[in-house]
């Protein structure tokens, strides 16, 4: 027998243990409950896409990530000596890119507008770090082929009701448009050529604050009257209760497509607001950037104080299928940060229920004792009728310690056992304190 | 914008529609509900497995299969010139390795014995074919630290149920053991060295018959009389009915560990036979045999005169974990063909619920239908009592053709559709069949 070699998973990734796996299916399984009632439907892609359309999705860093795949049957020496590429596959970095692939190869057999759900693997190679893996799980929520606000409005309704329903509270949805932001850039006078590095910079806000921004905005090269008026249009953006009615006259937006961008968010915010979970509420926030490049209109972000980050976001990008598929087909989205949920759920010491407290009926893990090569007909018919009252009911052979036994089945999640006795009588008891110890 | 490119997923890969995933979640969620019952618990890990460990894992054509990932941050070049490997990690081709690798790195945290079931893609660069693809699903129910038969039983159980569950009945469990094939490879006279080639070409005997099975290894230049007494053997083996108590005085194996083998496979059916679900059954057939090398006992399949081939087949493999871990750790095992299922249920026609009858408590997917900025309010309170009923109710922007729309909504398995009337009045309406046609 060989000496034991490195058994560990590769670097950066990570084995799932059976608790968390429960956690992370019932989350999962809530999730999707709260999206189907919605009316989203789950698709699926395969985890390779072609290094061309992954290397063409502008996806900027992502990119340098990518997990690639050698080609097969080829001779590889001759292949680099000729400049050929070694790889022809990549591992998806993200949920948008094979979304956008799929609704242009399958839109005419999907419906139309296509509500989709996606919940899957996605990989980069980054520099492993805490809380941080080379594969992880993302969670996206799309709406292809509408442009109402409708979408904006389900979409944070769902996205609110999901998180609610995961036992999260104070929900704040921030919400924004690219084109406010637009109308702010041109307001202090950045020219439009320069709205890219100020998104950039004005993005860093919660980070770094307003003299960060400021100071890297000059270290940039900006002009001093610019600075100068965002300095001073900034306290106005930052107050908690912004109104929309004014901040168009502010900015001298009151009419064109600056005051289309202020009336559609106003009539997402207040349509959202009317029927979001309680404890949630959607608000305007003209501080809000988001990172990606490819967003056309509606921006949104749910935090919480109680967590650091922020928990889900998206938006709007109107023009992204349309690179693939040659026509413009209107998209909204929403991507939850599924691994920072499940760490949350985590922490607060959730079991398979996310959310809910056990009750009567939830299902209780329950070992049931046989000797080796006992009566089994008895066992099994103890178990069945254990399992049919919605137990979940493991056969286990009875060992000389059984102290050390129910010790170890209570660190493994079991809530009790029972010994299967000749006489066919099976009594659950629940394990006791000093075996949970 | 650009012209369309190809969007095609890579090549022996597939996207998978809404209404396949639906199917595939709901037998996920059916199969998951039975094994969980019997005490099994869900694992998971990283698609990506060390190549050193993949190609150690003896599983023949497989490890010419795998997908191998490029080496990040490396130099290719000299790489390729210095004889370095180019690629450190690959893409599982089967659940088995990752999961010997998983027990063998985490085995102090998880429960003893495990029970364990992994549902997930595996890749392989098979060459494509009708049916075959290159990423697809495995459901692999293992338990790991029990050498007791109980086991055997339990997956038999298991397995069964889940398959009944699913709607499909008229299942054989075929029953073997790797002993007894040594048995009649020694009674024929098959030199214990030429066990393996034996067993190659006896698995053979469903697709080639017992003339191409003796053929062969009359090819391969075994002994004329060890042919000869295995063809006056084979009738005996191949009789539907054949007796455990008769075939061990027959190969003369009444004592011993030929006896010890006979008596665990007669008592696993016998008592697997007490309790299965009703029109599934074990038999004992000592032409079964498996293709893979690992096994050491037990081996089973199941299948079902419906379908030409096995749904589901496993064994005892009693020395893998002891390659990793160092020591030896008994371990048997069920693989469910998930993507055979999947076929299997979508030719019946089953749509999200498999094995199920839509009832009243079904949910029905409907479409409400709003005017673009129509008091949305009203429609959004109508959604919710629908979704609180526990339908699936999708916002729909009502088109100008409402008939096409509506012919839309039966192609993609709406149930009904409601007009949201100013009045807040909202009745549900079936789809008629002149719609659905």
């Amino acid at each position: 027998m060989a000496s034991k070699i490195n058994t560990a998973p590769p670097r950066g990734m990570r084995d799932i243990l059976p608790h968390e796996v429960e956690l992370r299916d019932a989350a999962i399984q809530q999730i999707l409950a709260v999206y189907r009632g919605y009316g989203f439907r789950r698709i699926e892609t395969p985890a390779l896409e072609s290094l061309r359309l992954l290397a063409g999705a502008d996806a900027g860093e992502n990119e340098k990530l990518i997990f690639k795949v050698l080609k097969r049957g080829e001779d590889l020496e001759s292949a680099l000596r000729e400049g050929h590429e070694l790889a022809d596959l990549g591992l998806r970095f993200d949920l948008t890119v094979p979304l956008v692939r799929y609704y242009a190869e399958n839109h005419a057999r999907l419906p139309d507008p296509l509500k989709a759900i996606q919940i899957g693997p996605v990989w980069r190679a980054e520099r492993p770090q805490k809380g941080r893996y080379r594969q992880f799980t993302q969670c996206d929520i799309d709406v292809l082929g509408m442009s109402s606000p409708i979408v904006e409005v389900e979409l944070m309704l769902a996205t609110g009701e999901a998180l609610t329903r995961l036992g999260l509270s104070d929900l704040t949805v921030r919400v924004n448009d690219r084109r406010v932001l637009s109308l702010i850039a041109r307001y202090c006078g950045f020219g439009d050529e320069q709205q890219g590095g100020f998104f950039i910079a004005f993005d860093k806000l919660d980070k770094i604050g307003a003299a960060g921004v400021v100071g890297e905005l000059r270290e940039a090269g900006h002009a001093a009257a610019a600075l100068a008026r965002f300095e001073r249009l900034l306290p106005t953006l930052q107050k908690r209760e912004l109104s929309l009615e004014t901040l168009p006259e502010t900015l001298g937006a009151s009419d064109g497509a600056g005051r289309a961008a202020f009336e559609s968010l106003a009539w997402i915010i207040a349509t959202a607001n009317a029927a979001m979970p309680a404890g949630t509420r959607a608000q305007f926030d003209p501080t809000l950037v988001r990172g990606m490049g490819y967003y056309t209109g509606t921006i949104f972000e749910i935090a919480s104080p109680a967590y650091p980050s922020s928990i889900a976001g998206g938006g709007r990008y109107d023009r992204m299928v349309g690179t693939l598929l040659g026509r413009e087909v209107p998209a909204c989205g929403f991507s939850i940060g599924f691994e920072r949920l499940v760490q949350i759920l985590l922490e607060r010491g959730d079991t398979a229920a996310p959310g809910a407290a056990a009750t009567e009926t939830t299902p209780r893990r329950i070992a049931l004792l046989v000797e080796e090569r006992a009566d089994l007909a008895t066992a099994l018919a103890a178990a069945r009728a254990l399992r049919e009252e919605g137990q979940l009911v493991s056969l286990e052979l009875k060992r000389k310690n059984l102290g050390k036994q129910l010790e170890d089945f209570a660190q493994h999640g079991f809530w009790g056992y029972a010994l299967c006795e000749s006489s066919g009588a099976v009594t659950v008891k629940p394990l006791t304190r000093r075996e949970r110890a």
